[in-house]
């Protein structure tokens, strides 16, 4: 197969996602990615990149993984595939034990899916069925937060907080409120230099809302540990407990939206188990197999499944391919090679480090905030350092599309260009690398954006 | 790992789709599945089962397929992971052109999802969008079908006609009406003894629908060729070709729900090319990668596809998994399986034979009809034969839980006993099996039903 061919396969046959078809119906072509190992991946010319965005923040082991190859044929040879409706078999049984053993508190029940849409589904599913089995039936909507991507099935997409995602799909599910994220960088003015009264400012939101809402219809808070869109905004000092607390006084159910931050990419399998709460749900997806098989998951604790422990209550939610053999096969021995490697101490041990290199960035004069935990970073691009001005969206256009993203790839480092908040550069590389890749990374970064900085 | 081991891991972490835990949480125990090749797959105790329902009317060439596992494991180590956000790669891009030229008419835009439910979820999502684009923003409603299951995430919830698996989940996506399926045998009397009049009836309730509603408001109509739930519906003669004209008249796109009847199940790639008619939209999902690695998909109409060349258009939807490369690669090994053994043509020499040995059944007083298509099979099971009365809700349990189910496992015949409309026997096993397993089948319903009648 050709190079050509496949831009003509690709021009004629498939619909890329997200993804707007103009220039490439006009004849134009998009990169071809041929290859991957380790940190790297190729693309049909030839052209080598650095994976700093893991795929798509999920081949959190690296690329081209031998043992998860010999891991998927063994399985497939073994037992391709069968369903966990009314049955079980070993590797299904066998990852679930493993992931209740990561899990915090006691989320020790594990519904799995295959995607991380679906494990939000799965979640808010669980949520209303859980309220009704337990004679709060009102309880269904749920509080979300701005700019956070949630997923893009129909009820995901519902409590998604990026207005232009829903927008041509509407009418959704009914779905409650959205309230602030923790972007300190973007807050009121008279928070911006205390972290724990920023918090606190950021949770009380949540309790506003669900006043406004009345408690006694909100099943659940939504929240990502680390929050991806909007690039990698952190939880401030007290944030989370506070959050807890809150979900607590009103009986509402808190989920830790863990499609991005679990498995090594803050350095623990759950980022939550680094900010001190136990949610009552947290959802996985991405990193459960580093992206090698579709999976997906929602552990949940002991408390919610306790109503179907009785005859009278079934949770009536299924998926064919959840719990898939191959999937769960190539799960565990992912897993493995965290514990094989340490890749959660990797990360933990290097964060500060990644951190301090990229924040050597901020003496740049178009880098606002350098932002994140683990090896999960977002570089704020603004127009003016001293006011925080972002751009325009011609601006913004220009800036990413035009200059910032071909630069870039030239220099063969691949990021995600994020722009559904301030426009932002986001980081998740594989959690193999180290101090090498990070001053990489600075270096490419550097001198992209002088170029860009000088020609815009 | 023991089996008891699979037991207590089971019991104590795993979340088993649509399924009581009320028995395994008491300590009872459920199938351990631990093997599978061919037609067959085996349990912990080594009891050996012939899978007349491929897993989950997905495993179409059979199970432990070597050269599958060598096509998942080959592509892990060439490309693991990419995602086709703004970019392709050679997997994806031959599967898409590799599907186009297997669906009807002008249907060439293919659009690749995790699961069916994604798949339905991106045709409405599809529809919504589409419309809004050439200024009918109007038209977001769904008319489907009584029974029909259509997936679980909650847009496709929304148009599955089974209200017990909304209820506990409402509000859903507003989502328009339902109407009543083709079940010839619970026709009104005076149209069961003229296939096309009931066609032309059926058909009819959809224009009535579109009318009702509005036609102005209504997307699409979603139609499964043969309708799985309530037990293997095939369409009457004309049904499709006057749906088709409806669709046309009121402006309405027809979705073909083939995350069933496709790759093989009815015969053909699709089973809508034997029905004689052109979809706007075909969703796929199970047989794609004969259930060897989760994947999805929904091919569009060139028309639908036109509005997103356009700068304006983009169709803001996508999944990060969608389009793997390792989910490719096997749905490539898999319809290269299809057309070297010839195994649509097997389906179609022997579907005749199928439908008559299993129409011997009804020499049995509880056997009501048997009707199907290609590899897929429902025996409708009644308390009265002249009269055509049902069981009531207890005698159901009784029926298929205590004493059918039973039998058929200690039997060792895999079937899925189906209870969302009349109390059935679905059948769809593998695309490899011919006239001596139909003739097993036959043989041990016929033992297993015996036994049950003789008992109830």
């Amino acid at each position: 197969m050709s190079t050509r061919d496949i831009h003509q396969q690709t021009r004629d046959h498939l619909w890329l996602h997200f993804t707007n078809h103009a220039r490439l119906s006009a004849g134009g072509e998009v990169p071809v990615i041929t290859r991957a190992e380790g940190a790297h991946f190729w693309d049909a010319s030839g052209r080598r990149y650095l994976d700093a965005l893991s795929g798509l923040f999920a081949v959190n082991v690296g690329h081209g993984r031998p043992e998860l190859a010999e891991a998927a044929a063994r399985q497939i040879r073994e037992l391709d595939f069968a369903p966990i409706w009314g049955q079980t078999h070993p590797r299904a049984a066998e990852l679930a034990e493993a992931l209740a053993d990561r899990a915090p508190g006691d989320l020790n029940r594990v519904f799995f899916t295959n995607s991380g849409s679906e494990s939000v589904e799965t979640a808010w599913k669980l949520a209303k069925q859980y309220f009704r089995a337990v004679g709060q039936p009102g309880r269904h909507k749920v509080i979300s937060r701005t700019l956070a991507y949630h997923g893009t099935t129909q009820g995901a997409l519902s409590i998604t907080a990026l207005p232009p995602l829903r927008a041509p799909f509407e009418p959704l599910v009914p779905s409650g409120a959205k309230v602030p994220t923790t972007d300190r960088y973007r807050a009121p003015a008279h928070l911006r230099d205390d972290e724990e009264a920023f918090g606190r400012w950021a949770a009380d939101r949540i309790a506003e809302a669900i006043e406004f809402e009345g408690p006694e219809t909100v099943a659940a808070v939504f929240l990502e540990p680390v929050q991806n869109s909007g690039a990698a905004i952190p939880p401030p000092r007290g944030y989370f407990e506070r959050v807890r607390e809150i979900a607590d006084r009103y009986g509402v159910l808190l989920v830790a939206d863990e499609v991005i931050t679990s498995f090594g990419r803050i350095g623990d399998a759950f980022a939550i188990n680094r900010y001190g709460v136990v949610p009552d749900i947290i959802t996985g997806g991405k990193g459960l197999t580093s992206g090698y098989v579709p999976a997906g998951v929602a552990i949940a604790s002991d408390r919610l499944f306790e109503p179907f422990t009785r005859p009278e209550h079934t949770f009536v939610h299924g998926s064919t391919f959840a719990g898939h053999p191959v999937a769960a096969a190539v799960a565990l021995e992912n897993l493995a090679i965290f514990d094989r490697e340490k890749l959660n101490e990797n990360v933990r041990a290097n964060e500060d480090r990644f951190r301090a290199t990229l924040a050597q960035l901020k003496d740049l004069p178009l880098v606002g905030d350098v932002r994140g935990a683990g090896y999960f970073w977002g570089v704020v691009l603004v127009k003016d350092q001293a006011t925080r001005e972002t751009f325009t969206a011609d601006e913004r256009r220009r800036l990413l599309h035009e200059l910032l993203g071909p630069a870039l790839r030239a220099a063969g480092l691949h990021v995600r260009l994020d722009e559904r908040g301030d426009p932002a550069i986001l980081l998740a590389p594989p959690t193999t690398v180290g101090p090498a890749e990070f001053t990489l990374i600075e270096q490419v970064l550097r001198a992209a954006l002088t170029e860009t900085w000088r020609r815009f």
